[in-house]
């Protein structure tokens, strides 16, 4: 590591002058003229803010927003329902109150302020220098206060948190006593939590549905929602015999009035067309009492999560459903969250189907990109970034993609518990060329089906790479890739059309490779460890010492070796050709980090070259 | 590699557009008022600007500036004494033109203009959005035109070059022709060149000097410069017999008039006092006619390069010469940069040397950091920056230096010419706590001994680490440590008081691991590579297949493997105790990476609460 500069840290006001300057800040404010913010005559329409959210779980507070990309702001609308003394909202990295970026209203007792502020790793508050949550509008209602306030993507300020696509982990927290100022606020005793959402929702023009559009409702049939935080709830639907083959070509939630905060997240599974029947199932997804048949009632028909709202198929496609060859029998599986253990709570949730007889051109498909799921691909313990790569290579699109490509519309991103981050490039010619899907803040406990921003066009010859960032922190043993919950994943799958017969197209390390790694570990190291060829897989990850050598070197071969490539037409056969020992893409070019827009700074001097008065130049 | 948004990379203005506006701003200007700058009344003080340094080797361009710390600027004065149509002045990372930050001063042939400019990865010049070379007047006189401007050390434009501690790479290029505007300069067509100087020169006040101080100089006795682009001059002087034991306490370069852009950096030896008597040599250093014994004089007294000043001692510490157990015989030694080849110039430089009988309180030493100069440090080809680090561990230290500790007040990096970074950090209870001496542009073409910014204490118990960074990108086979001008060496040589036994505090990997990684590499890889141990180590390294996995397995092991630790009273003799196999020091806390100050971007609002009229905030 290479220090710049012998200087000293950059020497920041300490925190006295902060507090000082900003409870001098608070003194003059209250001595202001008192600014009224109030909007006059009615309230906004609904329309003006598309997207809506509980915060938490008791619906006390709702927030509705829009997304201006020309103006590159998010506007916000935030009902506050029973306000006490002020109130914390913010965004931070993975929901932590530390190192986070807040919007803050709060009251004296007397007078009410709003600021923008930052928590440190300490989770002490301080007003921001910049401020960038900018307050638009309050207004009385009947059901609470509204809030109207602004904030930019990027500001640039280092203490913000820069909205990006994906994920973003909003916070609140309600202030049941007067504080004398921003900075006494605690944040520790306050009541507040976390609520996850696509805030940078894609601005995707809704296509022309069609008159004989028909809708069906896969809903629970009023169950009474456990009194527990967490359970997955499995309902077995049934299409009526001789249902035709229809396109689904849309879908919305239907979630049960005053439920808004508990239903999670909702799946709807088509069953596999080899059983001619399934079990009427209606219970807990983990009960013992499950048929073990549902097991095979995996294929994606919709998917929806908490924020999302309805999903369209592009114009040109459609998900076949119904017909020849496909299950009658669908799952549906509702996660509800309940961390205040209400009781009795009924719930007819479920997701509404939008479907037409008259076929689109053509049938969309789902591909699966990333690592195949298999122990060769590991994490070691205690790693708080460790990354794994997957690949879709040139060789599979090149036999399996038509000469006029797919077009990818949607995407749905996958990993187990230790996943924080996933993207999926296309690369072309060794050089990356566009993202398909990226979450820098991605969470296992968040995953829907993303419309994309802009339809991604995969040709044959086309790369799908896809990286998936891990922490295993918490973790005393390695963690290799499998089905288990406590092994690990790193899946997209993806929406496209026209359906081809590529269900699957991943990779995994060379096992050869693997055995040479493990051989080199027990060689290199002092310890005599037994990692004979007979122990399985996991068993000689497990039994490693893990050092910074043993980590790097297994970061070295998954850069390195050789890879097996899974280019599939169904997960158990592939298209005919080599897929051992294939050589790693290259990537010659990277795609060039996003630098974020923002306000120029006020240079000293214009950018206009400076004319000077020297006579005659050249001396002759 | 994670991508953070799928967005596609943030749009700049185009090429096109930034020219037009640029054009547009030139025409503006030459219908502005022609603004007169110009200094009124005499000519600046010679003190005013403290550094001097020629620019090319005609001395032409003669460049003199100073440093405001409190402002964090440069204020240079460039003296042109043959203007033409305008020149350019800049600087960039390794003295090259592209990706370069200018002034640029250009004439049409009616007005001149003065512009902060930068030039993109292919050479062409684009005005800058900021203007942060600041004009601050022009001034005729009979030698030249001068030219004053201001420039902060950090501007926190992205194109600015970041003004740091250590090497500067000066470029200029003089405009030969009038040009119609700044896109209309050509830079490859232009006569231009590089200077390498330290701008940020420490701020340190002159210690009082004795009054029985005396001075001798040791200077080349009317040396006829060879008419070749480099040569290093070696001249043998000799104290007087019976010279006893002074303390140098200061020194200066003698430079005669005229040769100043010849001259570039000088060096004084002492000779090894095992031999009674050395030759007097004068001649080329690399002459056949060279005494081999002139290899003993290798003890360095003092050392000056181009831009430097006179060094001062510390005034509790001088550097011991003469009296018994010190050699009588000084080598001199000149390096001649002559590229324009200059015939049967004479000169007669040298240093001039102050010193006192009054011995001050301690004697001043000087201690090699860094790696040992062993082959089993290695840096493989083909690689832009590898990083090499060489310790001096806290058991060392414990043992050597006195409890009172050490002070380093000055420091000369040094490589061979694949370095390109040094830094040495100093690290107590496993936490860095200071940056010795750093150069982020280092060249092995300019190594000067260099006063520290502030004097750095060193105590029983901590560790100094030494990291130097490689380029390789030029050679095929690996580059291994050693004495060749071909091999490398990371050496850190620091000047201290009060003197210890210590004299060499080195590192090197441990030959054991080393071998378990050729073995890993013979084991690993398809290829049958002999590297059985008969082989030398450079051998076995010359033979390595080197791919990403050999590059990165050996980063991994440099990183991890107990070292062997050189804990040297004189370079052969070892301080008792057990130094193989020893742990590497683990740093659990690293520096802050320094944050530039930069002018405030201008936020939409002031940091200060917005008061709210919401009436009672608290409904009961």
């Amino acid at each position: 590591r290479m220090q710049n500069s012998r200087s000293k840290p950059c020497s920041c006001p300490s925190l006295k002058l902060r507090e000082v300057a900003s409870m001098y800040f608070t003194m003059v404010a209250a001595f202001l003229v008192i600014l009224v913010v109030a909007l006059q005559g009615s309230a906004p329409r609904e329309s003006d803010f598309p997207y809506k959210v509980p915060l938490d779980p008791q619906g006390l507070l709702e927030l509705s927003w829009n997304v201006s990309y020309p103006e590159q702001a998010v506007h916000f609308q935030l009902l506050i329902r029973q306000l006490q003394f002020g109130l914390l909202f913010g965004m931070s990295d993975r929901g932590e109150f530390e190192n986070a970026d807040l919007a803050v209203l709060w009251s004296d007792g007397h007078n009410s302020y709003f600021g923008d502020a930052w928590s440190d790793a300490k989770g002490q508050l301080h007003m921001d220098s910049q401020q960038d949550y900018q307050l638009l509008g309050a207004r009385r209602a009947p059901e609470g206060l509204y809030l109207l306030f602004r904030r930019a993507f990027s500001t640039c300020d280092p203490k913000d948190y820069l909205i990006e696509d994906g994920t973003v982990h909003l916070i609140y927290g309600i202030l049941e006593k007067p504080v004398s100022s921003l900075q006494a606020i605690n944040i520790s005793a306050l009541h507040g939590g976390l609520q996850r959402v696509q805030l940078l929702k894609p601005n995707i023009s809704i296509p022309e549905l069609p008159s004989d559009m028909k809708t069906m409702e896969i809903t629970a049939p009023d169950v009474v929602i456990p009194s527990q935080e967490t359970t997955y709830w499995c309902y077995v639907a049934e299409l009526p015999a001789g249902f035709p083959k229809h396109h689904i070509i849309m879908y919305e939630p239907v979630v049960t009035a005053g439920n808004e905060a508990l239903v999670h997240h909702m799946e709807v599974f088509q069953c596999a067309a080899e059983f001619d029947s399934f079990p009427h199932y209606n219970g807990p997804c983990d009960s013992k009492m499950k048929p073990d048949r549902l097991n095979y009632c995996r294929h994606v028909l919709a998917a929806w999560a908490m924020g999302a709202q309805a999903f369209y198929y592009p114009e040109e496609a459609g998900l076949a459903f119904g017909g020849p060859g496909s299950s009658r029998y669908l799952r549906l599986e509702i996660h509800y969250h309940n961390p205040l253990v209400f009781k009795g709570r009924r719930d007819s949730s479920g997701i509404r189907l939008y479907y037409t007889a008259t076929l689109r051109p053509y049938d969309a498909g789902i591909m699966e990109l990333g690592l195949v799921y298999t122990p060769v691909m590991a994490i070691p313990p205690g790693e708080d970034n460790f990354i794994l790569t997957g690949y879709c290579t040139d060789k599979c699109t090149q036999l399996a993609l038509p000469a006029a490509g797919i077009r990818i519309f949607a995407s749905q991103l996958h990993t187990h518990l230790a996943g924080r981050k996933v993207v999926t490039v296309l690369s072309r010619d060794g050089r990356e060329r566009q993202v398909v899907n990226a979450d820098g803040h991605y969470s296992p406990h968040f995953q829907e089906i993303r419309m994309l921003k802009e339809v991604v066009a995969v040709f044959p010859g086309d790369e799908l790479i896809t990286t998936c960032t891990y922490n295993t922190e918490d973790r005393s043993r390695a963690t290799v890739g499998g089905f288990g919950i406590l092994e690990e994943m790193c899946v997209n799958y993806v929406h496209y059309y026209p359906q081809t017969q590529l269900e699957l197209c991943k990779s995994a390390v060379d096992p050869g490779y693997l055995r040479r790694y493990f051989n080199l570990v027990n060689r290199f190291n002092d310890e005599e460890i037994c990692m004979c060829p007979q122990v399985s897989v996991p068993e000689q990850f497990y039994s490693i010492p893990w050092n910074t050598f043993n980590r790097d070197v297994l970061k070295s071969l998954y850069s390195f070796a050789p890879i097996s490539v899974h280019c599939n037409k169904s997960s158990a056969v592939r298209f005919p050709g080599e897929w051992e020992k294939q050589p790693l893409p290259s990537i010659t070019e990277r795609l060039p980090e996003p630098v974020p827009r923002c306000p120029p700074a006020s240079g000293p001097q214009p950018a206009a070259p400076e004319p000077l008065n020297l006579g005659q130049l050249r001396r002759d």
